[in-house]
């Protein structure tokens, strides 16, 4: 199952009608578009549906609030961080490798999506002040590729057995935070944030060594 | 010198008259129980000088702004979490127990410093939006206390020295991050965080074996 599914399967707030629509793709994606250019909190669903030119009566047969619409587009975009995150953890390269390029990969998705022109997506703010459960979606994600490598890497000789698994794992998925937290990305300038990510794979490394 | 005064010196914004001087300290104090009483955002000066008992000018005569008070109790803030780092650092247990030490501080104070009955200081927001000096000294602080417990553990022979000193402590600053930043500790249980600590810790001291 992708990433995407996996935090899709977290969201089953205010979401209407057949999941696998076309029209409902539609929606997300002009409003993800609307919403990067004027700002989620100062939207109404109203002017979303000018924008998108469907009427706001057509919107809600697929969301019931403003909110899940912003739910699914965060599951959208929580997705697509989760599938790359995905991808490196069953690749078949090296577990050490594989750690590398998950810090590597936080930095540049996360850029990649959080932000517009250097500017956080308020989306991403309401998701997290309001716990939306995509957000919890996407940490279970992080941790089960967190376990998938450190699993590899205890299997091939590369980490070492002794530290209870779990253990690892949770601490390992705490060093990605300043990595993985919009919050914290954005305060950070970009060249930094790549050699901290740099330093702190190298850290986890070293603490994995045999 | 003690954090506090190494915060302060990072505070030149807006500060009138003596700095050491008792109406000053106190109207600091009376403006911290303030503002976390009824939030910093939603207070003005007058309000404040009507809570205090004094004019508004002659808060005006220490601070040029509200900010100015604010960032006054930011540095006052992270100055005592700073002494606690500091003393942690030059106290003369192992290196590795004042890296266990270290972590633990750091969620304890800052629940204790940041949060009043659970609910976040809103200064502190206002700081770190607004990229108040404080919060630049307060890193300073921390890069400090790691360096010298790292330097003293390489002395003495119970860490590694092969990897650059650099990037070892950017490194654990980083992995501080979870328990550092009050956003990051507000979206948390108290009791997750200190298993997280502890776990983090650990890691951090499996990567510094020699």
């Amino acid at each position: 199952m992708s990433a995407t599914k996996e935090i899709e399967k977290e969201l089953n707030v205010g979401q209407r009608g057949p999941v696998e629509h076309e029209r409902r793709d539609q929606i997300i994606k002009s409003a993800d578009e609307h919403f990067r250019k004027y700002g989620y909190s100062k939207t109404t669903v109203s002017d979303l549906s000018k924008a998108i030119g469907v009427s706001s009566a057509y919107i809600y047969r697929f969301f019931e609030s403003k909110q899940a619409i912003g739910e699914a587009i965060c599951a959208m975009t929580l997705g697509r961080i989760g599938d790359t995150i995905l991808e490196i953890a069953n690749s078949d390269q090296s577990a050490s490798s594989r750690i590398r390029k998950l810090y590597k990969a936080m930095v540049d998705k996360g850029f990649e999506l959080f932000f517009n022109d250097r500017k956080l997506h308020d989306i991403v703010i309401a998701a997290i002040d309001g716990k939306w459960s995509s957000v919890v979606g996407y940490k279970e994600v992080k941790l089960g590729a967190i376990r998938k490598i450190v699993v590899d890497g205890r299997e091939s000789g590369e980490f070492e057995r002794k530290t209870p698994l779990d253990e690892t794992c949770l601490a390992i998925l705490e060093t990605l935070a300043p990595f993985a937290h919009p919050i914290l990305l954005e305060q950070n300038d970009p060249e930094g944030l790549h050699e901290s990510a740099s330093a702190v794979s190298s850290l986890v490394l070293r603490s994995l060594a045999p």
